[in-house]
């Protein structure tokens, strides 16, 4: 007795009864140690990093297998309780934070962190949801191949969360989003029924893609427990320079020459603008610029070979030498030691932490067509201007992926809580002019609470009702991950 | 008067006269000389190439628009007509044949043949789905870009197809299935509705992946009227050769070799039993082997570069080297010219209708991981053997997609119809073997008509509910593509 999670007291009769049975019983299929109804140790499952998103939770449930989730999904469903999967909790959308109704249930995936099988020719392996990316990455590299998908969250972010979210990253150029990685899921319905599409085929065109369905949908129609990743071959080399740049536009002629000399090759391509970087050299320790002189623009480039001899090296100074003939390319600081590489990522990958100690800053997840980056930055900044003067666009992002993380921090001295209050002014401002240029208002983060009412403005109606449709159909309860996405 | 297609005589009362009157509605909005009720004129979309399947039905319509399939949509939809969407007339599995009803109404996008854009900086353009797929890839091609997919019938058959059945090809290894091809499309739903998914965006995390759940259906869930295809850069540099093996195993060791040296340059690795060869030689006129003496298996590799300066070719021939030292290879034919590569392309590309004159044939497009191909052969042939001895096993396929078109000929003096009166046995026996393999029995070609008994056999009862699910919320009233797929 005294080992049991007790919810309440159970009444047979009334449906508060029915809920608080439900509650034990969820809470009696992960056993004591697994079922947190203490509301103080439930905090770190209630709320994220930035203090931007918080709720509550009848349970925080933490089930040791895929078969735990089943039971607890298909009692949920039969009582109607409202189920928020969570991964590594590093969602930055408010999609893993329940309501604050405190009537839902938080199903943590982060005990589910099997290794399944890692295929012997090293093309893929099934790992579940709870393991974190970077030991993701580790398992291929002990297998002599490499999981390409690299966030700025990943030693904490798991599979289960970059799969729902379908996240992107800095390897987005040459391997795609997380959809492109995973060949396969298994995936727990609403119901608690299990499907599993665990495949490791490279082609499989035998009915719906349900797979693409399920990623990407924010726990909104069902919980991934496991995927079959892709796994590639490592890179024999990789060159790593970073660029000073006179002017957007020489960036995005940059990036057509890389593109069109590197091909494949081409790794990596981040921009930065002088703020941003301005911003990491001021705040974060042990970074430097590698140039004399500041710049208007930076871009980090990675050219990876598959064959050793200098290949990789060798094209980017070639590519960085036309680049130069052309004017596009101010300083050039190639890395010479894999040390120095890291230095110079570092650079980019501290860009978002280095904006907190500057106050508020509204952030924007967006992206149009790479060739009109140029253009909606010198249409935004106008647009951010009239909603704040004095409010400070600190750009950076995936040039590449036509994907720009438009944040602005707030003036100098303004209020902090004065500048967050004009979040949805400035939002809708800027999703506007997205909108009008045919753009994404969430490029790679997803809709989660955040961008839940903007979703409703931008999207067809048409498309609306579709996703609604199929919401329905694989949840008619409306249990899973209420009040996200849709 | 005479101008319009007279679709019987119309009564107002009958459930038979609102069919007639919705069928006369439908061919009003296409105009008289594009509403086919002619059986005679009707027959070319009635049957496919193989006489495999064959149907009747009350109109083929041709609609010179997006809004004009729309119309029809909504007509057919009210009155309950099933609507075979049709593109080139190119499917394998019979997906795009009516049925011998004569009930329903065959809606051709043919027509719909316009390239509405060419992105400036070539990373996109937007085409209907009447282009056939070598028009396609020569408005790239006149962009200065490449759109790489690229199969046997790309001389007709077309991209809205090609997008409904996931088609892959022979450039699946480096670009992927047409699912990775498209950004976006443009679906006219059940209902008639329009969901403009024209985005060109290469990242948009807003909602679910509708575009992939429409690509691949085989037109049960909406007809694709347009769609934003991906464009790439040229390579520089393309190197061909054409090598002999003395064993499957020795093709898996040459296709890790590859993918080791070559990476993301290596754009094509096909494998050809000796049979498959032979054939070709024996029925295509101006074919001949770059050996003196045949083998028993054949691999056509391709490596590109994105820089010109002999790096492909430098590759290819590093990569024979070491196959050769390791024993791997015994002879390899390198194209010196274009004529060449394509000769040795036109050994793979013409292997199915080399097939043809040796009588009947029962195709397999199955999937493996990869690393089972030689298992997978290997237990093919006794399986085979058993259900009619002497039979012939024609292999070929995508080798480094897993993907083997595993095609059964007829023994030699059998009689044709005896031999494919024992299809349901063969595919039966070759099926199992695959689905214990954890393969997939439709690696590229789709379920259609041909596959779909069997796909209720091989998939879960979970998968196929869920599929229902999708089916129902997205075409309540059951009209498109009536018994293909599910």
């Amino acid at each position: 007795m005294s080992t049991k999670t007790r919810i309440g007291t159970v009444h047979h009769t009334s449906p508060s009864s029915r809920i608080t049975t439900a509650l034990q019983r969820m809470a009696d299929v992960v056993g004591p140690d697994h079922a947190i109804s203490d509301p103080q140790r439930q905090l770190p499952y209630l709320r994220e990093w930035r203090d931007l998103y918080a709720g509550h939770a009848a349970l925080v449930l933490m089930p040791g297998s895929t078969l735990e989730v089943a039971q607890i999904l298909a009692t949920a469903n039969d009582a109607g309780i409202g189920v928020v999967p969570q991964a590594g909790n590093t969602g930055l959308v408010g999609g893993q934070i329940p309501s604050p109704s405190g009537t839902e249930v938080v199903v943590s995936v982060s005990r589910l962190t099997q290794v399944r099988a890692v295929d012997a020719a090293g093309t893929a392996m099934i790992v579940e949801a709870g393991l974190t990316l970077s030991e993701a990455q580790a398992v291929a590299e002990r297998a002599g191949r490499m999981f390409p998908l690299s966030l700025a969250s990943e030693g904490s972010c798991q599979i289960g969360g970059v799969l729902a979210t379908n996240a992107g990253g800095v390897a987005v150029l040459t391997y795609g989003n997380a959809r492109n990685l995973a060949l396969g899921l298994e995936v727990v319905l609403a119901d608690g029924q299990i499907w599993n599409g665990l495949k490791t085929l490279k082609k499989d065109n035998t009915g719906y893609d349900l797979r693409d369905l399920f990623i990407g949908s924010e726990g909104t129609l069902g919980v991934i427990t496991a995927a079959v990743l892709k796994l590639f071959p490592r890179p024999a080399e990789t060159a790593t320079a970073f660029v000073t740049l006179p002017d957007v536009t020489s960036v995005l002629a940059l990036f057509h020459l890389a593109e069109e000399r590197a091909h494949e090759g081409l790794t990596a391509f981040e921009f930065m603008s002088r703020l941003s970087v301005d911003l990491v050299l001021r705040h974060i320790a042990d970074t430097r610029l590698p140039f004399e002189h500041p710049a208007p623009w930076y871009v980090l480039i990675e050219i990876s070979s598959a064959v050793e001899g200098g290949a990789a090296s060798a094209a980017l100074e070639r590519l960085l030498g036309q680049a130069a003939d052309k004017g596009l390319v101010r300083d050039a600081a190639l890395a010479r030691s894999l040390a120095q590489a890291r230095g110079l990522w570092r650079l980019r990958e501290t860009a978002s932490e280095a904006q907190k100690p500057e106050g508020g800053s509204i952030k924007h997840d967006v992206s149009v067509p790479v060739a009109r980056i140029p253009e909606f930055l010198e249409k935004a900044a106008p647009v951010v201007e009239q909603v704040c003067p004095g409010a400070r666009p600190v750009v950076l992002g995936h040039f590449g992926d036509g994907n720009v993380h438009y944040n602005v921090s707030q003036p100098l001295g303004m209020d902090k809580a004065a500048f967050l209050a004009l979040w949805e002014p400035m939002s809708a401002a800027v999703n506007d002019l997205i909108a009008a240029m045919g753009g994404s208002i969430s490029a790679e983060h997803g809709i989660g609470q955040m961008k839940r009412a903007e979703l409703s403005r931008f999207k067809s109606p048409i498309e609306l009702a579709l996703m609604r449709k199929i919401k329905a159909a694989l949840d008619p309860k409306g249990i899973l991950n209420p009040g996200k996405l849709l």
